[in-house]
């Protein structure tokens, strides 16, 4: 072999080598996008076709998104799917073993995520673009010192009686909770996210080309680690959150929050709201003391963007899902930045 | 750069690129294996806890096997799972919206996926073993033509009374028949899976090194392809017949079906039962017609196999879960091959 020969076929093979590992110019565009549950499941409890629908029409949107250009890794609530998991697990408790919370919050990613594959799918074949779509199954480690399990505080599942709440409560140690809605209902803790276990996995398929990930799904499957040993736990993480670090890990350009209004407001609901185009993470940390955002609602948004900005000095992105193109053109709603 | 570098650099990157894509060396050793459903579901509605002692009992033996070298891409059953999902779909359905078949089999694919993945995780742990575990949610095409739409086979979910059996026949078409355990079951088709949706995503997992992928559990979500749509339909899949695709895709080395007999036997269960340790593939369809593996039973697993093997010409073994590592040292088990 010449010389010349050996450093041409030296650099086509290092460029082989890095179409393989989808490194350099890719890295930069890579959004998380964090699917909220009112893109995924319409309220008062629709039948699956109307859920099927709803899935589908969200996954054209992230379509779009994917056909400008981006790489798109997908993480996705579960709230109302694993509250109707509980719901059948208590309902046929007499018949079939129960299970516990990690599996059905696995079970929901598999759920979620099959409709939402398939939905992409159909939605590239349409457009002829090549394009593979990967649920995979994600396990996230929180800490069990983590003070969310000093003081369980998300509702989950069905509204129980009195005497049944009483009865749970005795057998399993549950936290259980009057309703303002009647009925007594379980809460469990939400303990911050801190490693996602199959991130290497994840990432190797991210690299991979025409590849769209959807990982975390519902915040992950939460585990602890006890003596080298992972644990499934009672517990549910929150999914922006479980973005946010998915979107460090992955050295994500954009995390993209969509939720269900096209801004983030100051004085939401009131007379005086004003709705916010741009903040800086500052300002975001500001608006965060003055009570601006609620937790359960915007607040976890909020804080993971915060999360995400200040590791990796990028933008965080929160709006609805009928304006997530024009937002990544930052034609619309609130970006969070840096400075 | 001199020439020399150039040169050294060029058998550097080229070593880097293969060891990234994985071929050459591994490609032999791949194994793709199939666990049954009584290694992974104890008989008489086990509780949680006692699920989950048995699939961490399973998980070891095939950790086992991994140590010493062997690649694994493991698929799995699902059988009374799904039916576990189906009865609390039916129990809770006035509350919760019931979700098709499809969907229930995506579900059983998280469950089961991830207490085998966090089971296999921690057996590498405690050994000391770098390994990766990644359980991808996995559609299989079926062929909407295929005869077995015409004639569902297979019973699956709660026995229903007469009066919710007609109910639901007239409502969903569904077809029902009376068990001789009492009760009327449905039965779905079971058609022939025809093609792994995911295939480029398990690849690009299973050439990473240190990876074990969990793939096509259940025998895959059954989808049909409509005018280059991909849809869900109301269907199981054998998982011995995916699993076979799946070692054809892989171009796996052996594929190791996991059941509950030691052998496969001649007049089993009769006086004369005579338990076989080698045949070759043909000596296996002269069985076959012979009737000596009944549906439902080894006939599936032997039919996986023989397609499996004229198709690579390589090796299956059929053995249970407690002679696997001999088996696969060829003193243990049935082996078949092409001559």
């Amino acid at each position: 072999m010449s010389c010349l020969n050996s450093s041409t076929g030296y650099r086509a093979v290092l460029s082989a080598l890095n179409a393989e590992k989808g490194v350099s110019l890719s890295k930069q565009k890579i959004i998380v996008v964090a699917v909220g549950g009112n893109a995924l499941y319409p309220p008062n409890s629709p039948s699956f076709e109307i859920q099927k629908d709803l899935i589908a029409k969200t996954c054209k949107k992230l379509a779009d998104i994917i056909e400008e250009g981006h790489r798109l890794i997908i993480t996705h609530g579960n709230g109302p799917q694993v509250g109707n998991l509980l719901i059948q697990n208590e309902k046929a408790r007499r018949l079939v073993p129960s299970m516990p919370l990690d599996v059905l919050v696995a079970e929901t990613q598999a759920q979620i995520g099959y409709l939402m594959q398939q939905s992409l799918q159909n939605a590239f074949n349409r457009r002829g673009m090549h394009r593979r779509v990967t649920p995979v199954v994600t396990q996230v480690v929180v800490d069990q010192r983590d003070k969310a399990f000093k003081d369980p505080t998300k509702p989950v599942g069905p509204y129980y009686s009195k005497t049944r709440a009483t009865r749970l409560k005795s057998k399993y140690k549950w936290e259980m909770k009057l309703d303002r809605r009647g009925g007594y209902r379980r809460l469990v803790p939400s303990p911050k996210p801190i490693r996602i276990v199959e991130m290497a996995s994840i990432r190797k398929l991210v690299s991979q080309r025409g590849s769209v990930v959807i990982a975390a799904g519902g915040g992950g499957v939460p585990v602890i680690e006890r003596r080298g040993k992972l644990v499934g736990i009672e517990a549910v993480i929150d999914k922006d959150l479980a973005s946010s670090l998915l979107a460090n890990e992955l050295d994500a350009r954009t995390l993209l929050l969509v939720t269900d209004v096209r801004y983030v407001s100051l004085n939401f609901g009131k007379k005086n709201q004003a709705d916010l185009t741009e903040m800086t993470v500052d300002e975001a940390e500001g608006y965060m003391k003055e009570g601006h955002f609620p937790e359960g609602s915007m607040g976890p948004k909020m804080q993971a963007a915060i999360d995400f900005i200040r590791k990796e000095k990028r933008e965080a992105i929160i709006t609805s899902i009928g304006h997530l193109k024009k937002a990544l053109d930052r034609k619309d709603g609130t970006r969070v930045t840096l400075d």
